[in-house]
Formats: structure tokens, C-alpha cells, sequence
């Protein structure tokens, strides 16, 4: 009931539309009723988010403000490996989404995706989508 | 399973209490027993939390400081709608909250209230309810 | 079906590693199969996160920059009880959690713990842990 995917990421921050591999993992898992998925994201320095899926800019726009709120060096931090802004950027956008499940189809909004954030990149990724079937 | 129900919103940023709607739609689903609502928002530029419910000073005090975090204008956007600020603000508070029912009955903090978060109002906006029943 | 555990937190600020106790929740509740575990903080100053487990500095940098994002006073806040950064870090961490579940275990990634994080304290907290088994 828990199906896994990997991927490679490109950049240091990234985010990228996985809605597509979520349904993929639906249909090996066989959902074909109602329920809920939660696609949960196994690592500390990256997030899940449900977020526009038209214009291309406002996931730039998004990962250039996040790297204005959290940059990447800061005279205080002491975590060795120098990545906390990472670490903070996945936990405001949070480790997983739920999304609702009807007849096996993905209910979203007109503009919603799903994205894996990238937040300390490049590195190969690992995402989970456990599926919860409506109890008849 | 999924109940949905629409709002008209009247400001640009706007909290507004929807535990009651979220109450009512568990009821019309027949949400009698135990287990979790999902309380989900189809929309990119709005979100849903669980915040106080008491002094409505918080609500203002919040919706101020995510526009300070956030500016509606910024120098390097370039996302053609210029809403990136609302996009910004609804990914951090998140598309849905999972909430727990006990015998039909939502379990919320003495403090706690369900809020449907407008950031780029006003708008009419749909908010979807699921119900995840336990297994008996 | 839902388990409450206690803690008396110490500090204003502090991210407490409460895995082991939602493991010990999980299986005061007899859940031996697959599904998932709602962490859910009924306060409105204090929220769940998953976050690294591994160097505590990483702990420490994240509540110092939240304090610096979401400074203790504000000149323009107008809440009473003067607590307004806590409600917007509690906000933006979230309020619950979901983790996977597989034979009774949690399936955390290598780096991955549960966290009570405190934003008011220090004060006795209360966190839910809620199992939603497989429909099998």
C-alpha cells in the first residue's frame, strides 16, 4: 500500500511536478475507489507542496523569496553542514500533502499540482504515496 | 465522501472560521462515528489552518505579519499575475489540515478553530471536506 | 483509537523529539498492520514537525531564525496576550503530522524524527496521536 519513486534533482532548489508519478503509483497500487493519498517526502532538506501548475514563474518566484527569507549563510548558524536554510524551507513547506482520491482519480483544484521542493540539490530523491481506501 | 462547499470572501487577506461549515458538512456526509477529516482548499492562492478561535486580534496580527514576510510587490517577481505573495503565503500555511472526529465529533484544542485562509480576495472559493472513517 | 501523551516543555523555544513516544502510542492503540499515525497538537502556540534527528545545532538554527522571521515584539501586533510570534510559528509548522505505517512500524526516513515544537513555553502540552489502520 506504500509505493515509492525516485528521481534525480538538477539544482540546489527546484520544484517539480510529480503529480503525474502520483498517479502513476495510484494505479500500481491499485486505487480504484475513494480515499486519500499521502505523498510523503522521506528527507529533511526537501517538501512536498500542492501549488500552481500554469505559469512556470511562480514556482521561480516562490523558490527566489524562500531564498530571501532563509539564506543559504548566516553569521549565526552552526549546524556544520551548512545547509539549515534547507532544513527550514522543508519545514515550513511541510514533509507531505494529502490529496483526495475519487474512483481512483486525483481531485484537484483547476491549477493544482503536486511538487517535490528541492531545497538542497542536486541529489537523488526518494518520494512515498501511501494510499488509504475508504472503508466500504 | 467529499462534501463541498463555497464562500464569498470580502477582503484581500481574510481567515474565516469554518468549523461550523466543516461540522455540517460531517453531519450531511453521516460522519457518526470515529476517524479523520480532511479539510482541503482546490485553490493556489488560499489555504486552510488550525489557529485561535478566541481573540480575533490574532487573526489581524497574523495576516499583517505574513504581508510584512511577504510583500505584495517585490522588485524580482516576474510572475505576470503579480500574486506571487499570495502563492508564497498559502504554500507555507498549507492546501488542507487533517482533523480528528471521535464519535462524530470534530476533537479541536480548547483554542482551536478551522479557518479558510483567503490571500488574494475577494474571490468565491470552494472548500472540499473528506471523511476517512476508521476501520471497525 | 487515539492516544494522548503529556510533556512538560522547558524552554520558550524548543523542538522535542517525541518519536519514541509516538511509536509507544502506536502500540498502546494495537497498531500492528499498515496504515498511518496522525501527531496532532491541540494548542494554537506549539506545533508537530519532522525534521532532522541527527545534529541538534539543526534544531537550534531553525528555532533562532524563526525568531528572527517572527520576532517576540512587534510594534504594529495588537494581541493582548503579546504572543503573536508563536501563533505565526505554530501556523506555519503546522498543527499535525502524518507518517506512514508498515507492520506496526513507523517508516520515517534515515535522518527523519517526529518533533513537538514549543513556541510559548515553557508549559504542560498535550499531543494526539491518532491510527488510521488499512482498510484491509
Amino acid at each position: 500500500m506504500i509505493r515509492t519513486f525516485t528521481m534525480q534533482t538538477s539544482r540546489r532548489d527546484e520544484m517539480i511536478d510529480i503529480t503525474d508519478r502520483v498517479r502513476e503509483a495510484l494505479r500500481e497500487i491499485g486505487a480504484h475507489g475513494d480515499g486519500a493519498a499521502i505523498v510523503y517526502c522521506p528527507h529533511t532538506t526537501a517538501g512536498i507542496a500542492v501549488q500552481e501548475n500554469a505559469d512556470p514563474d511562480v514556482k521561480r518566484d516562490a523558490l527566489m523569496r524562500l531564498d530571501e527569507l532563509f539564506p543559504w549563510r548566516h553569521p549565526k548558524d552552526r549546524h556544520a553542514e551548512g545547509n539549515t536554510a534547507a532544513h527550514m524551507k522543508a519545514m515550513l513547506t511541510g514533509t507531505s500533502q494529502t490529496v483526495l482520491v475519487q474512483e481512483g482519480r486525483l481531485i484537484l483544484g483547476t491549477w493544482q499540482g503536486i511538487y517535490f521542493c528541492e531545497f538542497d540539490g542536486p541529489r537523488t530523491r526518494k518520494c512515498h504515496v501511501k494510499w488509504l481506501a475508504d472503508r466500504s
